[in-house]
């Protein structure tokens, strides 16, 4: 079988200007997430980042893709809409995605989703103890009934999100709320998996379980052999 | 109580430009609805078309609507994009949205799903039976467990929508195919209904069961008490 | 439009054998659940515990129970299959059924959801903030974005339920961890509503907003015009 | 990787009895179905059977099944309830479960959905076109938008089953029904997928595409590998 042909992408702006970024991803965000993936076999993981042509996302490369991770924070906006139209295109023909932390306000997820997908936030070194909430699910194999990040941002309900096909994981924060951290959905063919963590002052994307829970779902949002050649090319109906 | 406001919008082309349309809906689609709608004493419906100023949806008419129903058809494209998104941030702070037939590739169908809409048609006389799925559902309250249209356009799956909520009406066409005609949706606070029947040559809004189906939805729909107040003004968390 | 017949059942028993529990609710939880409901000029709330034959639920009284109100705790195995089968065919034909609290290892529960209804549990004075995540729900109009119970006992993830139809309220507790505290489902033509609060050495259900989203829930959970009509006979289908 | 268990159960009592079941399935619908399910690499398929000693579901059998496959007719009440139980306990810790046909009316699948799964039937060589409406699903992987039985039992809408956590397959019947053939649950930690055909007197299960998905399904219906160890021994939370 071949490898899963993984990009994560990141703005990477902050591992730039920001000190306390650098210091916990001197290489980038994509970087840590990147090596993490190509530690299990069946992936290929590559990075892609605001700053190249295209951001790092041309189409022959996107075509490749198989399943796309996107971090992004303070330039959502300057993503080229018609990138955005290029990743949510695949999306519907079977590409996989997976939604970091604050790419919750990424022009191609709040597409996908059709909400505002806002959430209330706060920088104040909470604690934070994520619980799975769904145990049998692919993306939470092998992870415990639930782990802790010491630190991190706080994102708290209510998170303007449809209602989600699956909620697997749900977060506990010491400042007082909660958070649907895992959540799953469905649009054309491809499959979104939304998950919370990984504030870029903190390293979580360090954290193993983080690691684990990232690589599963790479594994659950893969597309299936014939979703990309059927997509957008219906027929009609049969004769009865 | 005070009276349901609901907006019937039709774009309004076709009864003007096509004989056979204007034959079954002289004096457009949206008359027919809002007529059927008004038999109701909790309703209070008007109409609003393509052609008016700013489509007949200023700010300070949508923001007194409280069940927005949408037909279009050939002129998606003319909608002003400041329109779709004025009724997009109505849909997410609490109003309802009932949205009809070929309005399923409308702009604003299309961004509070987040998929492509797309579907399989033909015109071809089909006969339609509409099964209802869901029996206790408000919607086809009083409806009995399916009804019959002797003609209409075709609809086929596979219809690109997100997993529906609720799916509580599926159609089978004489030609061989089915679709699912009754789908509800959660965006932000507002309910969104999407119903199939209603292709402009054939009477399908003088059927009593389509009225009656659109008269439920209409309640299912409207707004909470809370709901316009509270959207879009999150505060922080509380201090534990 | 008449009233809603609303029938709260209570075990009733550590009202009666635990001087903390008679403390609070002298008249048993029920006597407070039904009074705080008749405050709503559209509800006709009566009691049924335990003790009393047919543990007050005799057919001709559940036949006229448009919702049912559930909570037990110790006596569940006490309840007669019989009666059970009798709730569960009247919640298919229509009846709203909400579950209160410990009453998620009830057997009407337990039935309706198909699976163990297991959780995470600790009497310890937890302090319980619970938020709401579907804030255009009829369940919690009216109510804010969350509200506090200054001591609960602990229920915490994974609780061993379906996935929800909806997801509208989130606990936090003071010891880590968290809960879905209030899910919807539909049951043949029956709506259910489990709320997670009301451990009865505490005085939750004389909380306010605790009673008012139980009243909401009455009103969400209600029967449709039709649906004890129709329910379980099915008609062969129409000659095409 | 070692392969898939894989138990096909069936009641194999028409094919005794009657001479036109016999003809198509002379050595009983479950050897038919594992002979087409050990086609695959990956699936080591085995049969059991209603006459067995405990139906041929003896405890150490099914703690090393990992899918389970059903299909009855007849016999349902023949099945001894302690057998039910031991199904149960075994879906909720992590087997997959696929529910066939006539199955709907198992106690098995009565039991995983709490609802009656009652529905609309007719014995009349009724054409079957299958529709896809869930085309990038693993279930589906490979399968052209609709297949066509030529001949099969109708079974049509309302069936009676919770709100699924999604609708992948919807059925066509040249009489004029619909029917939601192929949907999928999570029970505990199990999945489970029920699919429609397969009436006995028609040699469905000898057909390519039905065979296909069956497979597909053993494939998304296999246990994670953390799912039987840890259910049923929720640990008290953290001490945040």
């Amino acid at each position: 079988m071949s490898k899963l042909r993984v990009v994560v992408w990141n703005e990477g702006q902050q591992e730039k200007s920001d000190a306390a970024v650098k210091r916990i991803y001197p290489d980038g965000i994509h970087d840590v997430i990147v090596k993490a993936l190509n530690l299990h076999d069946g992936i290929d993981a590559t990075a892609a980042t605001l700053d190249e042509p295209e951001h790092g996302l041309p189409a022959h490369r996107l075509d490749q893709t198989d399943v796309l991770i996107w971090w992004g924070h303070q330039a959502h906006d300057a993503i080229d809409d018609a990138i955005v139209d290029r990743i949510y295109r695949r999306v519907l023909a079977g590409m996989g995605l997976i939604v970091l932390h604050s790419a919750h306000f990424s022009k191609i997820f709040k597409r996908l989703m059709g909400t505002s997908c806002d959430l209330k936030w706060r920088e104040a070194n909470d604690k934070e103890i994520i619980w799975v909430t769904a145990p049998g699910h692919t993306i939470v194999q092998g992870i415990d009934d639930h782990f802790v990040l010491e630190r991190e941002e706080m994102y708290g309900e209510h998170f303007d999100i449809p209602e989600p096909d699956e909620t697997i994981l749900i977060s506990w924060f010491s400042g007082g709320e909660v958070f649907r951290s895992g959540v799953t959905y469905r649009r054309g063919m491809g499959r979104v998996f939304y998950f919370r963590p990984g504030h870029e002052t903190y390293p979580t994307y360090h954290n193993p379980t983080v690691q684990k829970i990232i690589a599963n779902a790479v594994h659950w949002a893969k597309p299936t052999a014939t979703t990309v050649a059927r997509y957008g090319h219906q027929k009609s109906g049969p004769a009865a």
